[in-house]
């Protein structure tokens, strides 16, 4: 599958790890024409099952079915605001949490979620998936926390859109858990809220994840 | 350590396991005066360290420090107005899933917990934790999953109220991990639901438990 991912930064990185683990092509687009280069050099050389990565610049036409918004909140809003009428008929993927200025809640009213936000703003046709929103960079460029695959947590209203980033997720050695409708984010940037305030207090030094064991 | 347990339901047993396993004192109260009484003698032939267990019908004083009411909201809300006064001073805890009727959703208003409706009955001095919301009875009998300790997620306003708390869930076998103030109820209610949402779809049967792995 060809995926764009928007955002070069520690996200970019770590999906993009599953991504191109998973043999997918990838296209990396940041402003910084640098960081996408660099973080492109660094999918293409972890990249298996003959995956194609390259980078480009703001602007660029979305190839593929699939974008995924690598980037902070709100920088997600302005980002769909932005790409406009190109989303239409896109998965696209929201992974942020949207927290207030001094990090010790979200910045959202209660009753939404970024996600919704961001299917508010996109046009008519997209389709929104919540995920890898409780999952931290470096546990998804490792893949795994402890010997155990992480768990990412999808939330949408489309279903064969959620299964396209599931069927990624999977992909990449992970397992997708379908939670439901995309006002289920909600609960999900909850989640991932939930688990940013405790790294600190418990030292876990975002090397932990949140995992539905059975 | 006297734990007051006021419901001999699936709940009130899977908590009232991991309290006598940890050598507390268990009062159980139900309406059911049957219930209460078979419950209590199960967790009688479970305790350890000297831990004594007796039933007890509604209007009971209630003894001990912490007070759970393990019954199904709103009837923790309930509960909360019929004990009133006799609440000042206790750590009540609260763990309920406020599911909606049609069972796909949260009955809670946006902006608010069962936990936080539960402090607002409660009277002043009462002080209110969140906690074992995110753990299905089955798993609380047995106090682990697929061989990992359950994770408690505790919320509340009081620390020492929640370190009492969390003793009780160590003593138990099991972790406690403090996720803030108990409007972070709100986002633990979330978990619990999301929790609830996938178990038919995964097929787990209940058998299942969130937990921060590291």
């Amino acid at each position: 599958m060809q995926v764009t991912v928007i955002g070069a930064g520690n996200m970019g990185r770590g999906i993009g790890h599953r991504l191109v683990a998973g043999g997918h092509d990838v296209t990396v687009v940041d402003r910084d024409a640098e960081e996408a280069g660099q973080l492109a050099e660094e999918l293409r050389a972890a990249a298996q099952g003959g995956a194609t990565v390259e980078a480009a610049g703001p602007g660029t036409e979305l190839r593929g079915e699939v974008v995924i918004l690598a980037v902070y909140y709100p920088g997600s809003l302005e980002l769909a605001r932005e790409l406009g009428d190109s989303l239409a008929g896109k998965v696209v993927v929201d992974i942020s949490n949207p927290l207030n200025q001094t990090f010790d809640g979200l910045s959202t009213p209660p009753g939404t979620s970024a996600a919704e936000e961001v299917a508010a703003i996109a046009p008519a046709g997209t389709r929104v998936v919540k995920a890898f929103n409780t999952t931290f960079s470096g546990t998804l460029v490792e893949g795994q926390v402890a010997g155990q695959p992480l768990d990412v947590l999808i939330a949408g209203n489309d279903e064969e859109a959620k299964e396209t980033v599931a069927q990624l997720v999977r992909d990449g050695g992970l397992r997708a858990i379908d939670v439901g409708s995309l006002e289920r984010a909600r609960h999900l940037e909850g989640l991932g809220f939930l688990g940013m305030m405790v790294q600190q207090p418990l030292g876990l030094n975002f090397q932990s994840a949140w995992k539905l064991i059975s």
